[in-house]
Order: structure tokens, then sequence, then C-alpha cells
């Protein structure tokens, strides 16, 4: 059932100057998606002189028309919504509005988040009937992988958004990871229905109307147990755990030099198994999981890391590739039109 | 600056029928901690029978009178306001009602943490002034022990919910653990004052006007990282992080599994460093905390993991002794009375 064929050409744009390691990684990463790839049209937004210096420092070679220029960069610090106003010609704005203006179907970017999200969904603008864009991330769980819906984009989420989250966290965890009918929970305080807080209750009378594979609640220890395939929350509760869980591997690390920092044969121990803990914890590491996608915005959004490295970047751009291939804002869109009824 | 000589012996109740091990590890961890003490008076409370025969067959001594007898038990799958009414002869109910009659100090429970809440709040009563008891968790951080109020004793916690937990837990915090001044942060979305839901924005407000080492937001990184001693959340946040924290030592375990099964070699190298995983994760072992405190009743309540250990349950009954001897909850009546003007 691959429709690519009816398609038109998908149109990539990478945030050149986005990330702590500008323009080198994004630039890098980017071209190196487009080489192996060779299915979707890249461009490259940033300073031009600044690019053009990086593919030539990287012995790489890409069409000099397919860089946009963008004299303005949205740095890290930048308040965000003051930004997109304040640098109408930043990488970010100038990007967003390629697909704004249908230029381009989807844009990635690893530069600041804030900024990132507000220029997708001020400028992108939401699909129709969405109230709230949503932020997933992949989790490794023991069968696979669990997708977390919202992990930041929005606070003080309201029934109806959860609702939201859980029609578009279901389309993306079928269509990117091939899970059929994904399994769907509302994470809360307790598995039983009674359990939760006033919005998870009522969202989870909202989901329950629908048809997708709704299991009721879930709880923190559900996730990386992988009972579900989609949790659903609030962005408030999913920012705050996925940053603790990324500060559970710096807190092993921590523990582990400190072990070793112990005497010799603890040293030794440690150097034995050094590989071993890379190959065990290496689930955990972002880089394989292509950045994060923003939902609900009328084109194709991809956050990344600041710290992305090449690696990671290259792996956003071919997620950003798949989205469109699988023609998600249009599957997210009739979702959200068949279940408009429901507040 | 020990007052305990102007105090009355303290006097502690244990829940013998409490926990998935009960009465055996509540009885043989009670009496071990009484024995070790021997500063206070220890009653258990449940079938007098069958703690009679736990204290047989483990060669114990302990004064006959001192076993109060409860005819009924609170199970684990009880639904707990029901069951407090139910069941009135229940251990957890004659357990809270010897603290409420001032027979008791101290009530030390593993058993069916909504029902221990529930009695605790409702027959022992809140402290005047406090509008929601809170639980406590410690965990591990990288120069010590970071606390978090509150992890579920309440979900939609208003702001001056917060601000009680911020003031409750900073005292738990100073006593128990030590700490002079501890720095207090409210778990948000970002550090920037700015950042955060509708209520912790309210919330910072709220712990800026007292005398306590505020330090605003901190994130979900901060908590391992020790950023702060106490931070403070609602219920809902707090609860569905410490089970996703429990959750992470069982995925490692499970990632360590998986690898030693992939061959010779790799289960050769994770027997090598068993020990040393052992000792690194330990901090992560409930065990050592000794049960969490409800703050903010009229009395001291100590809750246990429903699958505690003798040792487990030793530390608990210790650290209700501890709590007693600290005055928690005069001093809390106290700090609550200090600020009761902010709302």
């Amino acid at each position: 059932m691959n429709n690519s064929d009816s398609k038109t050409r998908c149109r990539i744009v990478i945030d050149a100057m986005g990330g702590d390691y500008a323009p080198q990684n994004a630039v890098v990463g980017a071209i190196q998606a487009f080489n192996e790839n060779g299915k979707f049209d890249l461009f490259l937004v940033g300073k031009k002189n600044e690019i053009q210096k990086v593919i030539a420092a990287n012995n790489l070679s890409f069409n000099e028309n397919d860089i946009i220029n963008a004299d303005e960069v949205i740095e890290m610090g930048d308040q965000p919504t003051a930004a997109i106003k304040t640098k109408p010609n930043s990488s970010i704005v100038v990007g967003a509005k390629l697909v704004k203006d249908k230029k381009a179907d989807a844009f990635v970017s690893a530069g600041n988040t804030g900024a990132m999200m507000a220029a997708s969904t001020l400028i992108i603008g939401r699909i129709p009937g969405v109230g709230r864009p949503t932020i997933g991330q992949a989790m490794p769980n023991q069968s696979g992988i669990s997708t977390l819906f919202d992990v930041g984009a929005s606070v003080d989420s309201k029934p109806k958004h959860l609702l939201e989250y859980a029609l578009m966290g279901t389309i993306f965890t079928k269509e990117i990871y091939g899970i059929e009918n994904p399994k769907v929970g509302i994470l809360s305080v307790g598995e039983e229905d009674s359990k939760g807080n006033e919005v998870t209750l009522a969202a989870a009378e909202l989901i329950r109307k629908t048809n997708l594979n709704f299991v009721g609640n879930v709880e923190g220890r559900d996730i990386l147990k992988g009972t579900v395939n989609v949790v659903v929350c609030d962005g408030f509760v999913g920012n705050i755990l996925i940053k603790f869980g990324e500060s559970v591997l710096d807190f092993l690390k921590f523990k582990f030099r400190d072990y070793a920092n112990k005497g010799f044969i603890n040293k030794l121990k440690i150097a034995l198994v050094r590989s071993s803990m890379r190959e065990i914890l290496k689930d955990f590491d972002y880089q394989e999981y292509g950045g994060v996608p923003l939902l609900g915005v009328n084109g194709i959004s991809v956050i990344g890391h600041g710290s992305s490295t090449p690696k990671a970047i290259k792996n956003m751009v071919l997620r950003a590739y798949e989205m469109y291939e699988k023609n998600l804002v249009q599957k997210i869109e009739n979702s959200i039109k068949q279940y408009s009824n429901l507040n």
C-alpha cells in the first residue's frame, strides 16, 4: 500500500545553524542522509559562506543552489517567541517559512527547541482541529520501543489535548515503528480507572469513545516494561520524566567512576566491562532515535538535541523523510477530524 | 540541643499484619529494631496467635502484654477508605487509633499504602493548618540524598499545598538527614522563573515569601544531580517519577541478563562484575531508606513497601523513633502556623 508513486518528491530543509556544533554537525549529518538515501531533495538553510566552508573542509559535494542563505541565527539562549519575531532572517524562521509556503515538506533542526516549536506552530501552523501540537519521545522497553506524548510542547493540557496526543501518537507509532494497532495508556498514579488527576480522568473518558486500542491507566513503571506502545501524558509530566530518565545514565556513569576510583581492582573490573556496559546502555542513546517529531503541525517538523552528532542529524533527516513517505500529516488530519465531536 | 530528657518515652506501634510477608517480616524486623535501640516501647498490633507463632518460630522474646490483638486485616487489594470503615478491628485502624488516642506516638506499616494514608489522615488527623499531608521519598544523588515531596499522597495539589510540602520537606530533610538550611526547588520544565504550569508558578510566588532556602525551579535531571536537597512537586508527578525510577533498575537488570544470555564470554564478564554492580546500585535500595514518612499528620506515620524485608521494617521503626526524638510533628505545626497567612 505504498502510495509514494503518487506523491511529489520529498523536500527536506535542514537548519544548518542549529545545534551546539553547528554548522559542522548539521551540514555533515544532513549530507550523509542525502547521499545514503537519495530519495529526497535537501536544502541547507543558514549562513551560506559558513556552510560552504564546512562542505569544503569535509570534502563533501553539494549543489550550491540548494543552500539557502539566512544571515541570522537564533541562539540557544534566545527567548523563543521573541526571537522568531526579532530575527526574521534566522535559519529557523526562513526554514519554517519554506514549509509554510509549500516550498518544502519537512523542516529539521537541532537548534533552540522553544524557537523551533514556536516557528513550527506559529509560522507553519497547526493542522485544522488540532488544539495543541505535541512532541513525542521514543523510549526503549523490554520488548522494543514505547513512545511518550507529550514530552514538553505543552503544559496544563486539557482532556481534549490528551485525546489529541493519543490520536497523533498512535499514528506516529504505527507508521514509524510499524506497530499495528498500538496499545495506548494514560500515564497515571495507579492502574485502576478511578486513579488519576482531574485531567487524566476526563481524558480517559474521551479516549474510551475512540477506536484506539486504549487500555486505560499505566504507571511510571510501565514505560520501560513496555506495557503499552503509546504513553499519553501532559507535557509537564513527560518533560520532567525524560529529563530524569536521561540523568539516570549520567548518575550511573558517575557511580561507576566513583567505584573505579576506589582502588586498582575496582578500576580493572570496570575496564573489563566498559564495552559491555556501552552495548547494554546503547538503547538509551538518543542518537539512535532520530530526534523528536512535533506532531499536529501542518508540515513535518523534527527537533533534535542541541548536542546532536552528525549521526543524530542524519537520523533526524531520515526520520523526516519517513514521516513524509508515510503521509503522517494527512493521516493526523483525518484522525483529528474523525473525532472532532469529542470534547 | 537534644531535648529528649524532657520527653516521655517514645511508643511505637507496628502493624504486624502489614506487607506481603506479614506477619513474619514485620514482627522480626520490629523486634530487631526494639532490641538494637532499646530507647522506645514497641507494640505489635495484629492477630495475636499468629504474631506469637512468628516470635516462637524465630526464637525471639517479646512481652506478651505489648501484643495488641486485632482480628481483621486490610488486604493489599482492599479499597482504602472503604476498608478503614468496614474493618474497624483491622491492625491498620487499631494502630492508627492508638496514636489518635495518644496511647502511642508513631505508627509503622508496610500494609496497604492507601489504607495507611486514609487511616493516618482520617483517624489520627491532620496537624492544624495542614491542607494536605505529604509522602516524601529519599533519592540518592551525586553528593548524598535528595528528598522528593509529594510522591503520592495527593494529586491536583494547589499552590498552597506545594508550599506546605516545601515547609514540611525542609524540616524532615534538615532533622533526619542533618542538612542545615536545605536548598528547596520546585520541579518544573525549565530553570527560568517563567517556566512551569499554573500551579508551580503560583507556588513559587508563595515559597519566595518564606525564609526557606528556595532556589526556584529545578528540572527532572536535577534530582539525581543533587542540585537541591528538597524537591517539591504535585503527588501525581512525584508518584510517576519514583515508579519510573524504580523500573530503571529492573530494566537494567533485564538488559544485563539479556546480554549475559548472548554468549559465554558475556556471561563471564557479567559474573565478574556482579558484586561491583550490586555495590554501585545499592544506593537505589529502598530498604536502606527506612520507609516513607507521611508528614502533616498529627502523629508519626511511616509507610513501607509491601515487599519490605525484616531489614526494611527495622529501618522504618528506627526512622519513626528518630522522627519522634526530633520533635517533627511539633516543628511542622510551628512552621505551618508561621506561614498560615500565605495563600
